[in-house]
């Protein structure tokens, strides 16, 4: 993996943030059950070196908040100010692991979400430096190298290195070949854009039509806010779509574990693909209840998932069909590459979570790196899709007939314009300051 | 429960905030095998009123990280600003559900702590305006007055607002002779002091003796470092305590599933009373496996149980035989409310969690409140002390013969001397600036 920059000696000198808030609230997109009035936001960081190279990352938040998440991910300074990235494992090991700062969670919430945000950047920095896209530099890892930037603790009871080695030895079988298509087919995705719960019928039957004739093969509605208006919006969607068309439901924490079972119960009839956050994300029982409570329908949830020791329970636990990582919540894609393998290890499909500010740049790298070096296959796995914000992004995600094309440009797609950073920054930035 | 104060119309006008540390990682007092060189923090708020009252609250953390902490607090300044104390069912419940806010965790890590210390000084203000301790201000209110107080979401499948009343109700009979009870002979105590893992053995054989001569039913020792070490400690407490006397262990999440079986079962000829955060916090399943595979060792957890939610399932699973809340980690009073009816519910006892920086301070108050009015009784339950850093508070706890006396004062014991405030803010408290 070594390249000629890498080996020359640089440090990271710098670490910038920056609090990055978007007023979506004023046109109710992203609005759903739980979050009526989002205003889509990014605790940004910027790590900079002494030989002018930059690795950006970020936390999604909603709004308010977002400048406890800058100051959380300010606390990490002293972890990245003089080091490189040529051990990705030990750092991210080192920030997860300060006593102090864990105390504050631990691995969850604020101060996880900031380590996911520094990890990102440091890795898109080490991606940049190689000249690669991270899905491509990942992929090209070895499984030692792969297995050396997992954190094992919490997970031996289901997931040892050993086991993990196994697993990642299998797919070097054919891993040629599957770049190959991915460079050549891309990733499938699904759209939520139809979805949202602010859109009137006409809106939802046009974006439903729009979802078909831009070639997606899934697409997601919002739910869970009034049952007689999931009725009619699953309805309207069904009309459009057709009997037989992967349409999923997401109803995002809304209810109690008795509520769910009733109420996706009456939504059998529009045979929903899955049912999504179907209650707290912290119910590792209540998932399980629900799934037995609603079978055959799978229910699906990871977005609002802590860490790998949640996501590990909700697979042993038999609570979930398909596994929604989430890039920027969990520690960053070290540990997002122990829940591919978590997920891979019970047979269970990843289909992650995206949207927000940048989610979609992020997490295809992480799809298609589990095609290539980890899971092996993309049946049953789709990549969500929405179409906010892309334009604030230097690389943005590029869709062609349904499918994410594969990125191509060095790095893992985290960078904004530095004008969109300028003018969204809140509160000074133009955007804010004339509201 | 309306006083003469409280008709008076009134508003918080003010939400001070102060970044307080103790350095006490020169001493190694609070060391234990994940946490080798704490700083005991305080993200301190006040809450300050129009007509002259202050109600004091605050987050526990170990240093680094204590400003994010802090900001997270003053993030629910618009919360409180304006205000009165009349509802606080309402206005606890508003900040879980800031939509914005609420995805920082959901409930969960920074931004739930920050609730809990606003939540805690809100109940601060409210017991000081009645003129009582929280504890008997709490065991005054009628059972609907209580229900009131709850957040049932995602509580619904194992406890519902009637089976709440019912619990409350039936423990109406004899409230008055507890809180008799409680206000002649306190609350039992145990005291972690002897346990830490910086001390050697002659500290550690000092410190069990001086906690049998001060009167305390039980000991605890830290675990999970070496354990040759733990094996040789628990034979010095054996000795100086007795083969009968109740000695708890306590990990700190150091292990994983298998290691905790193991090392747990190489510890059994000590006969340890319970044994305490043997794996992550988090991990609801473990836990269980955990318990059946050490039985018939209990397992207790909870002082890094990040809710109500997480709780439920360990209940549900059978995991523990001992609920560990904390006074300042879920969201404040009312969230603990729900977890002592929880517990009530399983019929399982609640030893809380304390030490800190006034935790024991805090917790008592529960306890007391939970014998008075919910659980009706203290059989197999005791509040943890430790006698640490109490001089800095205005109300300290009061030890008698290894209990705690209960509070007179009015108030939830939580405030600070404005000197010790001063002296220890960090960075420039004059404890700081020396160092």
């Amino acid at each position: 993996m070594t390249t000629p920059q890498e080996q020359k000696s640089y440090r990271i000198v710098e670490l910038e943030t920056h609090d990055i808030r978007f007023p979506t609230s004023r046109e109710l997109d992203g609005s759903d059950a739980m979050n009526p009035d989002p205003d889509y936001s990014a605790a940004y960081v910027v790590l900079k070196t002494d030989d002018g190279y930059a690795g950006h990352g970020f936390a999604f938040t909603i709004g308010r908040g977002n400048d406890v998440q800058t100051a959380a991910i300010s606390a990490l300074e002293s972890y990245v100010i003089g080091r490189d990235v040529e051990d990705l494992g030990a750092l991210y090991k080192e920030m997860v692991y300060d006593s102090q700062l864990r105390w504050l969670g631990p691995e969850k919430g604020v101060m996880h979400m900031a380590i996911s945000a520094v990890v990102n950047a440091l890795w898109d920095l080490k991606a940049k430096r190689a000249g690669k896209p991270l899905w491509l530099l990942l992929s090209e890892l070895t499984p030692e190298q792969i297995v050396d930037l997992i954190d094992f603790r919490y997970l031996s009871d289901v997931l040892t290195p050993e086991q993990a080695l196994e697993i990642l030895k299998k797919a070097e079988k054919g891993k040629g070949e599957r770049v190959e298509h991915i460079k050549r087919e891309g990733y499938p995705a699904y759209t939520t854009s139809p979805g949202w719960l602010g859109y009137d019928d006409d809106k939802l039957r046009r974006l439903c039509k729009e979802a078909l004739d831009a070639g997606f093969g899934q697409i997601k509605l919002k739910v869970g806010a009034d049952l007689d208006d999931d009725i009619r919006r699953f309805r309207v969607a069904r009309e459009v779509c057709g009997a037989d068309f992967p349409i999923a439901i997401d109803a995002n924490q809304r209810w109690d574990v008795p509520a769910a079972i009733d109420w996706v119960n009456a939504l059998k009839p529009f045979n929903p693909h899955w049912v999504e956050e179907p209650t707290s994300p912290d119910d590792v029982l209540g998932h399980a209840a629900i799934a037995e409570g609603i079978k055959p329908i799978p229910v699906a949830t990871g977005e609002h998932v802590q860490n790998r020791i949640v996501f590990k329970q909700l697979l042993q636990a038999g609570a979930i069909s398909y596994v929604q990582l989430d890039s920027a919540r969990v520690g960053g894609v070290n540990e997002n590459i122990a829940i591919l393998l978590l997920a891979a290890r019970f047979g269970i499909p990843v289909c992650p979570h995206a949207g927000g500010v940048g989610l979609c740049e992020l997490v295809q790298h992480l799809s298609m790196f589990d095609y290539a070096a980890v899971s092996g296959t993309m049946e049953n796995r789709v990549i969500e899709y929405v179409d906010h914000l892309h334009e604030h992004f230097v690389d943005p995600v590029v869709i062609v007939d349904g499918r994410y094309a594969a990125p191509s440009s060095p790095g893992f797609s985290a960078a904004m314009h530095p004008e969109s950073i300028a003018a969204h920054t809140f509160p000074d930035g133009e955007i804010w300051r004339d509201a």
